[in-house]
């Protein structure tokens, strides 16, 4: 598998199969909170000049509040976690250990620079010559968590053998007790990721952050170059990210979405094998069957080549849309539903 | 020179040099138009949703409208031309000759990747080894204009000796004669860069064109990687760039701040050694005691380093400004001065 990764939010493929407007569809194929944050006033400058230090900086501190950074580790703003994904292959040497199934476009980006990586279910999996070690914690799309003790002690035994560990934290925020953002750069070979889309509901500014030591955040601007991240990003983060009462009326309203969710998929009878607070994984047989028959009822989720009895369901924005999937669901299972 | 570019729009650092607030300064150290389009109401899910497919082929249409592009060349919308810049030295082999002094960041990313670099001043000096050529058109900061008769027989011969062509139009969006946007691809090894920031006056938004044939797009935009252009960017693009009456509209008012800037400049007895619509260029042996003084009067403009002599002057966004600049240069000149 060396071409190119499908990825999910592709409805207007979608479309083109099964017909409708896209204001028919419900999008359920991301892990994005389908509610997004209302945008704060953005003073016309944000876009109109190019983005500069001053407004860097000051997305920068408002993810140190929001993320928890160590002092003195000042977060990068990057366009998207997707677009320092894409530098590792560059800024890494030496061997490389993705815990996986994840998020495919880890180990696309590296077989594509004719890079060997090992895929590795467990940390006993690490061996001596890795020197790159990417974990997706809590993982897409399982769930799956690493405890923060035993993330801490994989990058300290790293350390000891000059390797890096990359924990990519997109799904992190509702799950601040697995995280090690604090620990990052602080543990110097230890890099954290963090997403600000999915959270915020803002996936379409391309945004995320970097927490790690001055020298690898330094060679990844320097690989993104000048005026890598839109004004209008910038802005916006520097708003939001510090407003922790903001963060949590929104953490109680995913979590709301997520148990609706989780009673329709009960409600329906399918295995849930897991998930996060952002999209729950079901474990079913007849997932390829089910995908296209919500498609017809213009209900897109996401299937994996890799697993093809997984099916990844994100959150419905409200009770209609989660009355819509209870309904294709029954039919699903319904007289002659498959 | 291999280390950092420093780059026009660094108001910060001239605030911790001289003072004052941000709302206190004039600006005029880039080549942005300081009268920004009207923002369109942009639909809440340019910025929810992952930036999808549909959304980038209308930014791409828009593109092909704007820019006239030949027929069967899809533009394909990148996150600033600058993004581009970076992956050259990954996508082009051999030689590389640079029309020079111009924009250094194509220079540096090259050095950088321990790239050998031949600065060139005319077609002339083009030889048998090159690979790729780089051509700023008009020129940054001279506005030195190649006839566009010139730029189409230097693609030819480079055709001949396996060579390509990349075109930097930056600042050709007033210069429709000299542009090559309409041949590029049509010739295959001609690669044209357009900007949406600088004529829009929204330089925050990180975005801009590549026209070139489908293989050369494809590639760049496999180094780019999947959603590397922000919803918001390619919905702003997809509404404003077909719109031919809201451009001239936009370009009336330009020439109106640069002949409003001419005759500042002129009034200063300053000489005026080149510039393109969104800019003049002064060539002066006091530069950099006068870039010194217009930063007394909280005004910024852009210094060169390799010519000493040189200092660019953007546009003035209305009258207003202008009389300030009038008045900084009037001190500059009269009685204990400088």
């Amino acid at each position: 598998m060396t071409g190119t990764v499908e990825h999910g939010g592709a409805l207007a493929r979608a479309i083109a199969e099964y017909g409708g407007e896209p204001g028919d569809w419900i999008d359920l194929s991301t892990g994005i909170n389908p509610n997004p944050v209302p945008l704060p006033d953005l003073p016309v400058q944000f876009w109109s000049r190019l983005p500069d230090e001053d407004l860097f900086e000051q997305a920068s501190r408002a993810a140190a509040i929001g993320y928890g950074s160590a002092e003195n580790i000042r977060p990068l703003p990057v366009a998207g976690t997707q677009s320092v994904i894409q530098l590792l292959p560059q800024l890494f040497d030496g061997d490389i250990a993705i815990f996986g199934p994840t998020y495919e476009e880890y180990r696309s980006r590296f077989q594509r620079a004719g890079r060997a990586v090992d895929l590795v279910a467990r940390v006993e999996d690490i061996n001596d010559s890795h020197r790159l070690v990417i974990l997706v914690n809590p993982n897409n799309p399982d769930g799956r968590i690493v405890p923060r003790d035993e993330v801490l002690r994989l990058a300290d035994r790293l350390a000891e053998q000059g390797g890096f560990l990359v924990v990519d934290e997109a799904f992190a925020d509702l799950c601040p007790e697995c995280s090690v953002a604090g620990d990052a750069g602080r543990q110097s070979n230890l890099i954290v990721f963090r997403s600000f889309g999915k959270f915020f509901g803002l996936a379409g500014l391309r945004l995320g952050f970097v927490l790690a030591a001055p020298s690898i955040c330094g060679a990844i601007r320097d690989g993104q170059g000048p005026w890598a991240v839109s004004g209008p990003a910038l802005g916006i983060a520097g708003s939001v990210l510090p407003d922790r009462q903001l963060r949590n009326r929104i953490e109680d309203r995913i979590r709301r979405r997520h148990a609706a969710l989780h009673g329709v998929l009960e409600e329906a009878d399918l295995t849930i094998a897991g998930g996060t607070p952002l999209f729950m994984l079901v474990d079913d047989d007849r997932a390829t069957a089910l995908h296209s028959h919500l498609c017809r009822y213009r209900i897109l989720t996401r299937k994996f080549h890799y697993e093809p009895h997984w099916l990844r369901i994100g959150l419905c924005r409200d009770r209609d849309e989660e009355a819509r999937l209870r309904e294709a669901l029954a039919a699903f299972n319904g007289p002659g539903g498959e």
